[in-house]
């Protein structure tokens, strides 16, 4: 069975106005089925983000929603924190301090079942925090800006479900190129991975190969490194980094990324609405020009009639030769 | 004769602790003999921005600086302001609104004379709106943000200095990623450059290709959108693009890059004060082993005495071979 799909959320997702991702997570984890585990821990709220999660994923349909709150690595090590992951087909990790969160749970029994529910095929799903901890290498903490400076952030280890990546969120807003283009400096075998506010990167296994596909309102940078040069082994104290030939992707809702070939994946324009009445009437129109002009009656005079009865139809549609099929 | 050098700076360069790059401006356009025309038409301050780039410019030893001042583009036509640019072995522009110098001088003798003096080798700088109105095509205005989103900015043409480009400057400070990408993803055959604040890029002539030379305080950073994938031909309202396979650099001082073939050119690290003594030191004691495991005398004894004799220059130097040649 290929492992469970994940989602990395940038932070701040609409809970109210427009809630598509949280509802995603709900629908995923099977809908009315649902057993979800809420990871609050990185959070100093602790109990009311749950309540907040709660609320919203029971209204979403959910069957049922635990807290799983370990404030030390001891309690991590609480039998019935892990049973409740154990059972849960979605597990969600809130936001606040992603140091706090991995090394609280990273290497204890709470953290295992995390990886063991992806295994087996339930849905792993974090927010800020909760979405830097899912990469190999996680941004502890650091500094925003733009251009990528020596020192401007630290990395630690994260839960590794996405292998050979690090993960950074709230990417636009709080303007981190810098930090994570400094890390994939130093680190250039390590795909970056930027993730903006309301925006997701649900990451699915597809015939092995880990398929990223954006959702929500921002959008998801990549930064492959693996081809650059950078002078980051010698750079001086908080120097700006030299970073030359990084590929890079800013990836909007729709767009698919395959992180294992590190690869744009194509998709067919979505022609929505109107336009996409407009655009398969004009192709039925001129599939039957070719075919008109293909057929023995195309003499002139013959496509200049049928021309002359297609033009009818922009007019409210009376010929019955709409129906048939083209 | 090949054309004079640009100097594209990213905005608020220092002019007290340490000038470097306007010291520069002036020895490049002469230093004692540097006649040296300021253009603060960008400016909203007008005649208080020419007097401290005067004071500056002055007391880096220019032999004279004169205002060029056009504030309306009738203005852009008196022959005493292009006399003064014809007569100039460097050219300052100053920031402000890009879009005002540019309507005012471009298209008129004024902007005609910065041409000219261009191609017969004077200097040409700019900082902020001065950097900006370089590039062929020019960042009108815009606002922030790291993510690309449809109509983040508006593009007007430039003097076009610089071909093929588009120049924006505060990158790192104000967070331009977003709108200089924007535009890459619109015009993908233009070299998109983002100059970072008390950032210099110096633009030469070399064997017929426009090479850039990195100096200052921040980075230089250079979206190549060549081989790019973009939706930006069909994106909706404000939504966030597509640009997929961006190449890009990001140089700090010192680095070197071929805006002509969109490559870096390598340069040998820089090694200072006791690392450099240090490095040249092991460096002539590993030669000069090279020569005694290849000589005739090298017996194993042979060499231990040698390295013997050599370890004594950890102490302060009392041998004679030391100022052999090696």
């Amino acid at each position: 069975m290929p492992s469970g799909p994940l989602m990395i959320i940038g932070g701040a997702e609409d809970k109210v106005r427009k809630p598509t991702i949280l509802k995603h997570f709900v629908a995923l984890s099977g809908g009315p089925d649902a057993r979800i585990a809420v990871i609050p821990t990185a959070s100093s709220l602790g109990r009311e983000v749950v309540d907040v999660y709660d609320a919203l994923f029971s209204k979403f349909g959910a069957a049922r929603v635990d807290a799983v709150r370990p404030e030390s690595r001891e309690q991590a090590h609480d039998p019935a924190l892990v049973k409740a992951l154990d059972e849960a087909t979605g597990i969600f990790m809130t936001g606040g301090n992603q140091l706090k969160l991995s090394s609280i749970i990273c290497g204890t029994p709470v953290g295992d079942a995390i990886l063991r529910a992806h295994d087996r095929g339930a849905v792993v799903a974090g927010t800020s925090a909760g979405a830097s901890i899912q990469s190999s290498h996680m941004v502890a903490f650091g500094v925003g800006g733009a251009t990528p400076k020596q020192r401007m952030t630290q990395v630690a280890a994260g839960l590794g479900l996405v292998d050979s990546t690090v993960i950074d969120q709230h990417f636009d807003q709080r303007n981190r190129y810098g930090r994570l283009l400094m890390i994939v400096s130093q680190s250039p075998q390590l795909l970056g991975i930027g993730v903006d506010e309301d925006t997701c990167g649900l990451v699915e296994d597809v015939d092995g190969d880990m398929v990223m596909r954006v959702l929500g309102k921002g959008a998801v940078t990549i930064f492959d490194g693996a081809r650059m040069t950078s002078n980051a082994y010698e750079a001086k104290r908080s120097s700006p980094l030299l970073a030359s030939g990084v590929i890079f992707h800013v990836l909007p809702e729709g767009a698919v990324f395959n992180l294992s070939t590190r690869t744009l994946v194509p998709q067919e324009p979505v022609v929505a609405g109107e336009d996409a009445e407009e655009l398969a009437e004009a192709t039925r129109d001129l599939r039957q020009l070719v075919r008109d002009i293909a057929a023995a009656d195309a003499a002139p005079a013959a496509i200049r009639r049928r021309l002359a009865l297609r033009r009818t139809r922009s007019t409210p549609p009376t010929t019955p030769d709409q129906g048939d099929p083209s």
